[in-house]
Formats: structure tokens, sequence, C-alpha cells
């Protein structure tokens, strides 16, 4: 793979991070070591410590990229404003089918983002807290704006929100690409029942 | 704690599932040692290989009891056969309640089972998706009768089981006893929530 031994800095942190999230993914945060990791991407143990001085640092890293992207995917997702689609069950559908697709595409990076925050400090777990907030915010703001236009039947927004964060990232538990039903098949089956979960006509 | 002192083997044995519970669920299984666990209890490690030879049983035992007891309590929690709450609406109110409550009232264990599958030996954790299986099961029975009678709206009975137990074991992660919803609204909620997803009138 090119991007392992290049010399370039770009690239070497970029193998670094594939190369964490693949063995975190695999034997948890706390039983990787910088070692392994170092001889997983092919540098000495000193070299990894120029880009990530603590496994922490490195934890937090893997986990604020994840969240950056995840709400920069949902940027880009997001329908244009005043287009149909902008309309509260457009913006659900886009979301649900954004979330379904980002995490199928990033199972490492998810099970690490999921399984590992008790091992950031309380510092750094804030601010991932904080950007899980901003983008569940999205789907809160959507919520309620369906629920004030009467397209959507919901008692909780809050809970409602947490519900379908819940459901649609637990698609990467379960889904492997061999199995029956393609990755459009499942984003459409999710998309229907997250439209019945709040109530709108289907 | 008297159940840390005890000399009855039972005591000793319950303790350590104890112990071990609140350990790996703060510091991840990888990270947890067998002597810290045996300082935990407060007996000498060498007492500790006598109830669980290794450290992999030691996480299947507790995994296994995990899912022993999530059905059994299922099998207590079912409406009687014949009675009104036995159709199918009934007997998924009754199942989202339980679920709920269970896992609730035990979030170490749900932690444990749901984070550290990737530790166990392939053997081990066919065993433990088996009993998965078999709980799901009764799930999608559930589903399967409701759609059969016309009451639940459903595209796909696998995939709607899958998505309704990650909607409802998800509650574990956000809910905290001092939040301003009661256990009681929380399951309220979710039962209205899950009776919409399948397309049941609420």
């Amino acid at each position: 793979m090119a991007r392992t031994t290049g010399s370039d800095g770009e690239k070497t942190e970029a193998a670094i991070r594939d190369a964490a999230l693949d063995l975190i993914a695999r034997l948890g945060f706390e039983a990787m070591s910088m070692r392994q990791l170092a001889s997983q991407v092919g540098v000495q143990p000193a070299a990894l410590y120029r880009y990530f001085p603590t496994k922490e640092v490195l934890l937090y890293a893997l986990m604020r990229e994840h969240m950056e992207n995840l709400i920069g995917s949902w940027g880009e997702a997001r329908p244009a404003e005043g287009s149909i689609e902008e309309k509260p069950a457009g913006r659900l559908a886009a979301f649900v089918e954004n979330h379904i697709r980002f995490h199928l595409a990033r199972r490492n990076s998810t099970h690490v983002s999921n399984l590992e925050l008790r091992s950031l400090s309380e510092e750094r777990l804030k601010r991932i807290l904080d950007l899980r907030s901003e983008y569940e915010g999205e789907l809160r703001g959507i919520l309620t704006d369906g629920r004030r236009d009467g397209v959507f039947r919901i008692d909780d927004v809050s809970l409602t929100a947490m519900a379908i964060i819940q459901m649609i990232t637990g698609v990467i538990v379960w889904f492997r690409p061999e199995l029956r039903l393609s990755e459009d098949e499942v984003a459409a089956n999710y998309h229907t029942m997250t439209m019945r979960l709040v109530g709108a006509a289907m």
C-alpha cells in the first residue's frame, strides 16, 4: 500500500489512523499497544509519537475526525434551502439515508467511536459529546419542524431523536454486504420504519 | 458487603461476577487483570481461578448469565396464553417494557454484553449469538403474528426486529435516573414509538 510507505507526513499520519482504527476495532483500545501499531504501519515507534504523543491523543483524533466527517457529510447531503426536499419529511429521509451510508462505509471508525468513549479523559470526552450533540441537534430540528407543520406525530422530540439514532446506527452491528439485502434496500427499509415511527403517512 | 466476605462458594462466585461486571464496564475487558479483580473482591488470585480458570471463561459466564436471565425474564413477563394481552399488540407492549426494564436494571451487564463480544473465542461467541437469536426469535414471532392478523404493517420482519432491539436497548446509553423522565415515562414513550414503527394504530 503506497499510503503506508510514503515519506510525506500526511500519508504517514493517514496510514497510522487507518491501522489504528483496524487494530482498535479488532482488539479494543486498551489491548492495542503503540508498538503493535508502529509495526502494523511499518514505522519505528518513535515516529508514531511525533504524530500522536499519547494513545489517548490518537483515540481522540480518531473520534473527532469521525464526528467532524459525519457532520460534514450531513452538511453536503442536507437538501437545499427552499427546495421541496427541504420540508421536514424530505430532510428526515436525507438524514436517515446519509447516516446509514456514512456508517456502513466506516465500520471500524464507527465501532471505535461507539465502544471506546470510556478511554477518553473527561475534557476530551466532553468535546466529542459536544460534537455528537451538534449532530443530534440537526435531527431534533427536523423533528421539531415536522411536528410544528403537523406532518409528524411526536410525543417527545429528544427521546425520538435518540431512538432514531440508535435504530439507524444499529445497522452496522448486523449488516453484511453478502446478506440477502443490498445497502439500498436496507436504507429504504429504515427510511420507511423511521417515517412510521414519527407518525408520518407511509 | 456481606456478599464479598462469605465463606460460601456461591456467595464468593456472585461477588466475583458483580465485581467483574463493574470493572469490565469501567475499564474494558482487555484492560482488567485477574489480580485487580481478586483485590476488588478481597480474595487471593488463586481463589478466583478455582471459579473461573481463564478470563475468557469468566467473560463467557457473565454473558451467558445475562442472556439466560433476559430470556427467563421474558418467559415470566410474556402474557398468558389465551389472554387479551396475548394478542400481538399486547405481546409487543410486554416485550418492549420487559426489555427496557431488564436492561436499565443491569447497566454493567448490558455494557459488557454489548461491548466485549470480540474477546470471546469463536465457539463461545457462537453460543452467545445462539441465545441472542433465540431471544430475538420471540420478537420476530410477535411481529409475524401481528402482520398475519393485519394489525401491524411490516415490510421485513427480521429488519424490523433488529431495528426495535437496537432502539430499545439504546435507552441505557443515555438514560439516567436523575433526568427529567422517569423509567415509567421512558418505557411508555418507547412503547408508543414501537407501535408506530410497526404501523399499529396509536
